[in-house]
């Protein structure tokens, strides 16, 4: 089963490769929850180096603020997993990338612990910014172990990248 | 086969997570061939989040210098893959990471393409950065496709990790 997502995400994965290429895209990422699967999917594609730029792993709060210039505010008025906390993180890999075009954006909670009656395990805020576009950004909901979330996760993403850039 | 590394790996992985905890440390990485695989097996784990602060995945060596401060020179001069950078990189990735009390850092050449005489496909510097503990650098040559250097460095990285806290 596992083996399956992982070629199915290893395959979008060059589709999103693709896509960068044809359209002179580079990308960075900014992850939470994945914890760097985005970005070793998308490298884990020969050739990946000519458009992605690389990520940033904002696995803590500090880094969040330090590296990508998430607001405290935010952190503490939306919560680490929220959209508004995605758009700022987003916002702060492009501004921390400068040759970089186009940024995914991703915090949740993969589990097993961290859930709240608010926002259960499996809640993932995403965001993708495409240079001076309004940012896309969305909230879902992924059951399953900590494994398939995080795989999910990753697969959302990819489909935010292709459908922004398609 | 891979499945085989990617246990082994879990399970290694498991255990630098213990040892940061038992010794009270946080981890930060800083990764340009593994492209946040490292990151990736780390936060894998429930519970990680207590002691990996996260990673910085520096593809590009625009973002090396950008983010991890490594300085152009020493790129131009040493070659991204080189001790020399993966030294600054494990000081840019504690410098960006205030709570972080060690680092570990990877550049190397994964392949297939990217080799030359002096640094073949499968060249790889790592560096392990405690505290204010003299560094520890080195060069490894790996053999075999992109999959088994990437994962093959992820192993060292480890292993280095958990001899610098044994």
């Amino acid at each position: 089963m596992a083996d399956q997502v992982t070629a199915a995400l290893n395959e979008k994965a060059a589709r999103v490769l693709h896509i960068l290429r044809q359209q002179g895209e580079r990308l960075v990422t900014a992850e939470s929850c994945t914890g760097g699967l985005i970005a070793a999917f998308l490298t884990a594609q020969a050739g990946s180096s000519d458009v992605v730029e690389g990520g940033l792993v904002t696995y803590s709060n500090s880094l969040k603020t330090s590296v990508l210039e998430v607001s405290s505010r935010t952190l503490a008025s939306q919560g680490a997993v929220s959209e508004a906390v995605a758009v700022e993180m987003a916002m702060g890999a492009l501004d921390c990338a400068e040759e970089a075009t186009i940024a995914i954006a991703v915090t949740g909670i993969a589990g097993p612990g961290g859930g709240t009656e608010a926002k259960p395990v499996g809640t993932v805020c995403l965001c993708v910014m495409h240079g001076a576009k309004t940012p896309i950004h969305e909230t879902v909901y992924f059951t399953g172990d900590r494994e398939t979330v995080r795989l999910a996760t990753v697969d959302r993403a990819f489909d935010l990248v292709l459908a922004t850039l398609s």
